[in-house]
């Protein structure tokens, strides 16, 4: 229907009004107002009996960690060590029972939608010549850990590598230990003050505390506040926001930065410029749980963009243990879509082949869990790896530098486009 | 004499007292009154009469580019355009003069103590098989700057490649005539409303506003403010700052960050987080004009170190048509210096052996005009490709955790001891 008012297409970049689909474009409140409706039905639905382990009756054959305060770290630190002392006083040694983060024991759980740990876990003792080393290592980050809750400062991996370089030798040993820690003491890494580096930005209509500073989202110009690197410390969010608009790369962040598409739309503007660290991870997981806003994901059209929204949403295995703490439910996919390619004439030219690796991992993640379980999902992913065509954000760059924020983005609320 | 007061050190991470040369420091108040003479000593010497091209009469045969407001952007390519057209109706066709980037057209002043290109450049003709294409393209491109002069909007390098990918065919092309139409026009890239993306971030004793929006720099947590792309929104700048601390890795700028070393000597706290990109190098350079203070560098005590202090210090040679709008002259490189490490005893196993690579690296240094015009730099240089040992601003952690805020900064403030 809708394709029969196509209009002809003058030269790529003319004024703005023969811009591919802006006459399908209603007025701003009315998409406004359809959003509102959908905000409102989010958080009833989604959160406000949030799953857990023991609800699916999971709690004893899966492990979780949790946030703990640091007073509670460091009495747990304080309980295992008198544990050990006894060990060691009873003539029996000592030795840790660390829980296994191999592959072999993780599961990804369908009702929680992201990715566990199970409950498998070996002993490492400290009498036997080929864990000794481990032991004294795990037994040394313990130490240092206990250290910063006393200072209540946050370190780097690195600076924790730093702190004996003689005992660990290479900055591999220190954090896969440091993640070991985590698990034996049931807590978040970032509960054990260690915290990686930042790189997320975040603009646009949110309010919070970093640190003691209150900070205004909507008054940051257009560089946008540096997401904090420790979450702990990040509070107070207050927001009239519809939704939060998570952006995979920063060209897309500044057109819409620039233009303050937050004042048009309400909105919550976040990226991590980028592969998702664990700075923003938190941010958006805390954003999300705090206001009960809808999350809709802007990503290239390619396996990455996927990829980058599955970390988000279900976590990475790698820190699987860590997974409730770390993802956010119920991400929409808004776009870049395989489907958007033809729908919204992106040239023949802008679109790339895919590469072989490309097809592969395209081809992979259709055997994902996480894809699987959403049949909208499947069907786009379907049409990547049957098309070989890929796209960035950009790329909507061919219709004029503003197409992103004043038509791309106004006509996928308007027809609440996402999946 | 001052080593004879060593004092025994106990175990590394024990109480702060014992720590290496934390006895030798001053009161707070001792060492700012000596940083004080020091920030008002240096701006009379080095800002208030900055030397220009002319000024050495090199300005006929080195050719520099400056900040232009966009209007005259605009009319500059108005003024092309005609003058192109009158040739093509006088019957003559069209080309363009493009001066040239490569590196046997540029030249260190050391009297500027930056890179500059010289006079030399070649005509790019359109009624010529080898240059018509390159031509299409450069008229392309300045048409697309002319549309944001009018649009007064900012893009980036990727945007603009996006709006004509059949022409550009690949980015390379787009970005090498980007770089020669500011050449051409005479003006910064940033002139022409292309910026890069961002990643540096800023704290501390700083107001600025970012596309009218003022930024408290102490009100930023330990996030700290992203530092926006597009200097020519940056303004106001405001400060009751001693120097500025240009810090090359974020881990130590969030150590700095968390211990607000900013409210114990005033100071503003800025990393790029690795390599300077474009953004970080403006905003650093118009702190230093505005505010006229000296700029002290922390960096890894290895080549890159050093050459990561060079770009910002001296400019990249692949910009140096912009070298006048990207450089801060007369950084002073405070550590981590090759004498450190066994002037603060870093341990041996804290130090890392320098690769052939990295050697070599430093040995290309040695030979440049901006590390040989400062003897003291080319001593530590030497030093470092003799002992073959390199150290991150990190090794300090050794030592605890926040050695670097509370000893070593405080006692290289004390002493003044850079370079």
């Amino acid at each position: 229907m809708a394709d029969k008012k196509k209009r002809r297409r003058s030269d790529a970049d003319s004024d703005t009004d023969s811009l591919p689909f802006k006459n399908r474009l209603k007025p701003d409140s009315v998409i406004l107002q359809s959003i509102k409706t959908f905000t409102e039905s989010t958080p009833s639905t989604s959160d406000s009996k949030p799953l857990t382990l023991s609800d699916l009756s999971l709690s004893t054959t899966c492990r979780e960690v949790s946030d703990l305060p640091l007073s509670s770290v460091q009495s747990a630190i304080e309980s295992l060590i008198l544990s050990l002392t006894h060990s060691i006083l009873s003539g029996n040694g000592f030795s840790f029972s660390v829980p296994s983060r191999s592959s072999t024991n993780q599961l990804y759980v369908p009702e929680l939608d992201r990715i566990v740990l199970k409950d498998k876990s070996s002993l490492r003792p400290y009498a036997n010549v080929s864990t000794v080393r481990k032991t004294t290592i795990t037994t040394r980050i313990i130490q240092l850990i206990h250290q910063l809750c006393l200072k209540n400062i946050h370190v780097t991996k690195r600076d924790l590598f730093y702190t004996d370089v003689k005992l660990f030798q290479d900055q591999t040993q220190s954090d896969a230990v440091l993640d070991d820690v985590s698990c034996i003491l049931g807590c978040t890494r970032s509960s054990l003050n260690v915290v990686a580096a930042e790189k997320g930005v975040v603009v646009g209509r949110l309010i919070f505390s970093d640190n003691g500073d209150m900070i205004d989202c909507t008054k940051m110009g257009m560089g946008g506040k540096a997401i904090p690197p420790n979450i702990d410390r990040v509070g107070d969010m207050q927001s009239d926001a519809l939704f939060i608009l998570l952006v995979e790369k920063d060209a897309a962040y500044m057109r819409l930065a620039e233009d303050r598409f937050y004042n048009r739309f309400p909105c919550i503007i976040v990226t991590a410029k980028g592969q998702p660290d664990v700075a923003t991870r938190l941010f958006l997981r805390k954003m999300k749980m705090e206001l009960k806003l809808p999350v809709l994901a802007l990503v290239d059209s390619d396996p990455y963009g996927l990829k980058i929204l599955s970390v988000y949403g279900c976590g990475s295995k790698n820190m699987s243990y860590d997974s409730a703490n770390l993802t956010t439910p119920d991400i929409k996919w808004l776009g870049i879509r395989p489907s958007d390619l033809d729908k919204y004439k992106i040239p023949e030219q802008c679109r790339l082949p895919m590469t072989e690796q490309d097809i592969k991992t395209g081809k992979d993640l259709l055997e994902e869990d996480f894809v699987k379980k959403n049949p909208g999902w499947v069907e786009e992913l379907n049409l990547m790896v049957k098309t070989k065509q890929k796209a960035e954000i950009q790329a909507l760059s061919t219709f004029g530098f503003q197409y992103l924020s004043e038509v791309y983005l106004p006509l996928k609320l308007q027809q609440k486009d996402w999946l």
